[in-house]
């Protein structure tokens, strides 16, 4: 037999008519066919959607976990998502909520080439927490971005990154935004003697990415930020293998609610295709993720998985100084805690500021 | 001041804290972070999202309105899915409605170069329906399937297109399956007289899907599906401009259900970065849509929009051939019908009942 991955799916239903919705879906997202109308015994006995169990979870909602093979998926990560839940994904009954590889297809796929440990090597930070920020708002000119990375860098954050609204816009071009912003964050890091990291964002195609990375490269920097629901999965498979010095942080944009688990989806599948780390929604901020959320999915974006690397948590979306603490004792040191608009709203103060926030980080006792 | 856009969510909420609700989605989806720490004169006036209105459409759900800067998106497809609806889809509460675009957005992105025109005039069909198949399951050798698009091709449909599974997998890999099908369909067109043309799936990222339309051209293919949600709207665009001569049919896949309206995903969006067709799942097969949802799709694909083709609307998922007749007296003329797993049911009589589908589209009464 040939190697096969698990789909699970928490599908709305009654017990009367469960096990027909079951096979419904193993169907859709195999063959999509009358399996009655196949003769093939290859087709029948491999690529046929199998469920595999049934089981009611709560009242009226049911996990189902459907084996599809291998061999469907190819070498491709779009594919995988295709497989996954491509035509399931429009109804409204079900949504994805795990999956499991085998491990040939995840030596295939590779995952990231720094994980946190690279991106702790980066900046020179071993045992605590890693900090970060954000460049906004869209609509400023470069100089004035780079400034803010310039005040942010003074304050001795790790990674400055840019807001993922920024694109290659007339406001601030992405050459001319990264040239200034890196070269910014590189003299204020040569005044505080720690080395903060300029992050980019990248967007467009794939031959527009590309270039950016190529320039981004040229002008030294080492780290960007990449949003795999719009870029697509293949596409940032692809840049990951091909600039395999790069590290990858991965946003959430268009990861849509409530429709694939998040635990899988930023934990499992942006960790798949290459997310050194990865950004997500802390609870008690602007989005609705609850406590035991964040935690599932900081445990499993570290937790060993074959033989990929880790991808860094980075809880972000409405932090705050004042929750520094508080997030330290709940994440550890194994985190990336990244304060974006809290820090910019001290204006004339945001390196003392930044700084507070950089040494309460480093102050913490991670016992 | 500058050209706007304007992106229309349906949001749950309550009367007393809607106002409120309405103008954070307005900055999440712009700025991103809090406007009294802005001072940038032009950010302030042009690039913080504003409300435009806020009206009750139902109990406890609200229509709301945000004009934002047609700079921010630039030029790109990707960004204007990040600027519609990025982190807002992480909240639970709203769906992306609707999106107006000034005209120089719609002539810079330039929607499909060959529309429905383009399509009858592929296939010599000038005033009926246009007839599509689909080859599957996935896990056939390539010859079965050459074998199936050949008696597809007898009967006499317009198109045979991949289905949506099918990728560049061992069993079939895309050249050796694009040129033993094309030649299986040119062999058959001879034989029948009729222009019958087969639609490979392009998937994998950007220079994979070039790689499959520069080998799909060489072997005399014009016409080939996509998978925007997984492709990424980016590539899917740049691949329209390169290739101005092939027709592209957007298939809906990973799609979701319930947070982008498919009136706009599918009638816009997929038409917006130059798709021909667009493939839908119509009501009454194996998904939820209603009725009016499909009438509502098939007409916005078609209706005048600024200066764009319109794209063929292709309903699917399910439909058989007792319901031709309904479905040409729901849609007219200006349709392409999909029947896929039906026809292949017919097993050794897949030619005559591919016959009775093409006749019975040739036949209808379209007045």
């Amino acid at each position: 037999m040939t190697a096969r991955l698990k789909a699970i799916y928490h599908v709305r239903g009654e017990a009367g008519s469960i096990e027909a919705r079951a096979q419904a879906i193993a169907v859709e997202q195999s063959v999509e066919m009358p399996v009655d109308a196949i003769d093939d015994a290859f087709v029948l006995s491999e690529i046929v959607g199998r469920v595999e169990s049934i089981a009611e979870i709560s009242p009226g909602t049911f996990e189902v976990e459907v084996g599809l093979s291998a061999e469907t998926i190819s070498d491709d990560p779009g594919q995988l998502l295709n497989m996954l839940f491509g035509n399931t994904s429009l109804h409204d009954d079900v949504t994805l909520h795990d999956m499991v590889l085998p491990p040939e297809v995840i030596a295939c796929f590779g995952g990231p080439h720094q994980g946190l440990d690279g991106l702790r090597a980066r900046v020179g930070a071993r045992d605590r927490a890693l900090t970060c920020s954000a460049l906004k708002p869209q609509g400023l000119p470069s100089p004035d971005l780079a400034d803010l990375a310039h005040r942010l860098a003074l304050g001795g954050l790790d990674y400055i990154k840019d807001d993922h609204g920024l694109a290659d816009q007339a406001f601030s071009p992405f050459a001319q935004r990264a040239a200034a912003c890196a070269e910014a964050v590189r003299l204020a890091s040569e005044f505080t003697g720690h080395q903060t990291r300029y992050i980019p964002s990248v967007s467009g195609h794939l031959d527009r990415m590309r270039q950016q990375l190529e320039f981004a490269r040229d002008v030294g920097i080492d780290t960007v930020m990449i949003a795999p629901m719009i870029a697509g999965f293949s596409n940032v498979w692809l840049l990951a293998r091909e600039y395999p010095d790069v590290a990858f942080l991965a946003h959430p944009t268009m990861g849509g609610a409530s429709r694939i688990a998040p635990t899988l989806l930023i934990s499992r599948l942006f960790r798949l295709v290459g997310a050194d780390g990865v950004i997500f929604p802390n609870s008690g901020g602007r989005f609705g993720y609850s406590r035991e959320t964040c935690k599932a999915i900081a445990a499993r974006a570290l937790e060993p998985w074959e033989s990929l690397q880790s991808s860094a948590p980075i809880p972000a979306g409405g932090m705050t100084l004042e929750r520094v603490p508080e997030m330290l004792s709940f994440y550890g040191a194994d985190v990336i805690l990244l304060v974006g608009g809290a820090l910019l709203s001290a204006r004339s103060e945001l390196v003392a500021a930044t700084k507070a926030f950089t040494a309460a980080v480093a102050d913490h006792n991670y016992a």
